[in-house]
């Protein structure tokens, strides 16, 4: 017993510790840039522009020993000549010159170092794996993380950070959600995406090579962290994809993981080798050993992004019974042909609910499930009466709703609105409308945390993604991302959720 | 061989009068709003309101005994109190009263009616469905087409024509995307996403139940319409699927169908019935029949917007081997798991075009596909050369490009413009960024035809419908929507297109 608690104590040390180095490097004090540039077209001229535009409030130190000033700060010759404190340093200057400036960076005490450059273990030469490898023996030796080399770099929106060299991250908003991309580019898409689908990052970092900070770090880091309340990763592939697959067994009880496991086929082995040096194997062992360790895998970035929309607003729901409420019966019928997709099961409303619905629903209207709200959509009473009937029935696990955005159709937001206030079931919405034109109904729908999605079905692939995270929790959950394939309906079964 | 001329002659009579009619209905000189109304809450106010907002020009008429004017329009009592000529009527009074209104429409001589009321064959009762049969015989002993009952109406963009309840239909586009939905809901949501992807309308209409306008007629007309190139379909289900199938086969010679058949399962069999009446039949069945028409199915509404949009931008691609160019190496990993999971191939380089790559890309980066344009993207001549080299390639069909939104990337965009002028190989192109900051990016491309997708997978969906078409095309289209199952390698293998 003695020798497993101390294992555990050694454990929770070793997480404290990565837990206080990583707050550096997100929450960095201040800054260097190593190669800022006072030419515009430069890398190391964006990085420093970039954090100064964003607000960044700390110290920001440009490295350059041709440089005098930058932006009105004052520049330094090398890393060692600044005088204070650095946490973190983003390094922008060529490969081959890099070792003496990591080594530096380690002499100096910083914590964590964006490499951005590029010319290492990604481009497939002896040359650049040995670089990496000097790199990440000398950053362990001196207990500091390389982010990267090959990096795209970091944000933090509520930290006012972007560390990276692409000034459109710095339009993202401050929320729950925190990505980790083997990829920049897939990284700066993936924010892009989110924030135009109003779904606020917590962090947000490009991994790269991986040179001495890799996906298992991060989940634990963003695992414990507050403002984290769901992750996204984008995998390429993994040198030891046990250990993250061990981390995430244990994250994936409290916040939700949402992958992307990119790399499909041999073909692409081969791409994900050239990009990042790690072979990224077969899709399928990856799939089967991230789904059991309670990962939710998606097959597209559009999926991922209606995913994790749905776990930032909504909880999870308990059962994968789902009942359909829209004004118009043909985006019902896309909501219901996207149930079957994915597998997930139209809810049976019980009697009592048939009842409560026949008096409230239009004579015109058969009760059934989607349940048509025409002739009753300009009805505040009537909509938040018939959401809460089926709310309240013990066969419905989660709801949706859609309505084409028209004066008096938006009585049904309203409803859903109030309705959801004391709701534990989740829901999500579709509406849409050309130029933002539904601008203010969106904003009332999602300040109260109800998910907005354009197209019918999306708005099923958000649930799909709750449903999906409610089978984890209630430890079900392995197998086959978020569809049921097979017969098209889903063959678990749950209770009802403790209050 | 007289009798065979004959009947063609008798055909070709009926189809000349079929695109008479509809011209009166699309392109009306008036318009007679029935059920008119001062009430803004009322459909009757939104209608006519709708069409003067939209800059409609002819004349419109407001209907309604009890009302001098609306709008500072003279209101009339009646149909046949109008003085002039009356092309299109949009009727908004309750269903029991449509019979001498309708009767009132044909004796006037009006071309089409936009009947928005429901009550009739939707509702499942006897009496609603005898009058829906009533109100058939009486416009088709007239001569009059009715649209509905129980639809939104139509645009027509170019004609600044908003005939339905909805007003944002009226910030839609002018292009040459024509669309017909069995569902109003439909209808609006597809046409804002539509909107909001930049994709132009030539008509959009709602049919509701169908009364005497059904799809194979508006297919017809499409077909023959110099401003719709390619014709999108929202099908719930068909009395007689036949007729649709025999006039898709040969417009699709011409222009492409893109649908969407609702009604997965049989308990949407249910649904759709309820809905506008009509038996939705077995999935599957339709699936056939419509593809060995040459009709490209798809899964989702998402789907129907990308392939929608690619067809409408850019030409049919002669073969599935598709070459992708990414600046960053994530989203091009992206975009071949996309391939494959749709059943397209990666193009082989033939030895030309990998010499001719490996002397304009970074020796830093290996030749081959995925190209890698990092190091390059801000060359425009380097960016260009590689394109062409490609497009060259004879083992090429397809292009797509990927670049994050960055400044010095966008070198990369203006290659793809430039080349993109003599290339009879199509193109789409992967940008996003967030809140519209990359507008003049984005306008640079899609008004040289180039269409943009906001994530890596939809720009391959979007060439999966263009390569789709090609097949088509070709004569060997049939089966499976825009998705080859099987094995992740589409059988299908096709000579260079003749010049």
């Amino acid at each position: 017993m003695k020798s497993r608690l101390s294992l555990t104590r050694y454990w929770g040390r070793l997480v404290m510790d990565l837990v206080e180095q990583l707050d550096h490097i997100f929450y960095p004090r201040s800054i260097a840039v190593v190669g800022a540039s006072a030419n515009p077209e430069k890398v190391g001229f964006m990085c420093v522009g970039n954090l100064l535009e964003a607000g960044f409030g700390g110290r920001v130190y440009p490295v350059n020993p041709g440089l005098a000033q930058l932006f009105g700060l004052k520049a330094y010759p090398s890393v060692t000549a600044i005088p204070g404190e650095v946490d973190l340093a983003m390094v922008v200057i060529p490969a081959e010159l890099t070792i003496s400036t990591i080594e530096e960076c380690v002499a100096k005490g910083i914590k964590g170092t964006v490499l951005v450059s590029g010319g290492f273990r990604e481009v497939g030469t002896e040359i650049g794996s040995d670089l990496q490898a000097q790199l990440k023996d000398i950053a362990n030796r001196g207990g500091m993380k390389i982010i990267g080399p090959n990096t795209l770099g970091l944000i933090n929106p509520r930290a006012k950070l972007n560390a990276s060299f692409q000034y459109t991250l710095s339009l993202s908003r401050a929320g729950n959600v925190a990505v980790a991309a083997q990829s920049g580019g897939t990284t700066i898409y993936l924010v892009h995406a989110l924030t135009n689908h109003n779904v606020g990052i917590s962090k947000a970092i490009g991994l790269g090579n991986r040179c001495n900070l890799d996906f298992d770090e991060l989940v634990t880091y963003f695992g414990q962290d507050r403002e984290t309340e769901v992750i996204v990763l984008y995998v390429e592939g993994l040198e030891q994809p046990q250990r993250l697959i061990k981390v995430a067994r244990q994250v994936t009880k409290r916040k939700p993981i949402v992958v992307y496991k990119a790399g499909r086929g041999e073909e692409m082995d081969r791409a994900t080798l050239s990009h990042t040096g790690a072979l990224a194997g077969k899709y399928e062992l990856y799939k089967t050993a991230f789904n059991q360790a309670g990962m939710i895998m998606v097959d597209d970035m559009t999926e991922l992004v209606d995913v994790a929309k749905a776990l930032a607003f909504q909880p999870a729901a308990m059962g994968d019974r789902v009942a359909i409420f829209s004004v118009q019966a043909g985006p019902g019928i896309i909501m219901a042909d996207k149930c079957q997709q994915l597998g997930l099961r139209l809810a049976q409303f019980s009697p009592v609910t048939r009842r409560g619905l026949r008096q409230l629903a239009s004579p015109l209207n058969p009760v059934d499930n989607p349940v048509d709200l025409a002739w009753k959509s300009d009805e505040f009473d009537a909509c938040r009466e018939m959401l809460k009937v089926v709310l309240e029935d013990d066969g419905v696990d989660a709801i949706t709703v859609a309505a084409v955005f028209y004066g008096s159709n938006m009585e049904v937001m309203r409803a859903v609105v109030d309705v959801a206030r004391d709701s534990k079931k989740p829901i999500t919405v579709c509406l849409d409308s050309p130029g933002g034109s539904a601008y203010a109904e969106i904003n009332a729908l999602e300040g109260s945390c109800i998910p907005t999605f354009p197209l019918p079905e999306r708005a099923i692939t958000g649930l799909a993604g709750l449903i999906k995270y409610g089978e984890i929790l209630k430890g079900g959950g392995g197998g086959g991302g978020i569809r049921t394939h097979g017969s098209g309906i889903s063959e678990q079964r749950f209770s009802r959720p403790s209050p």
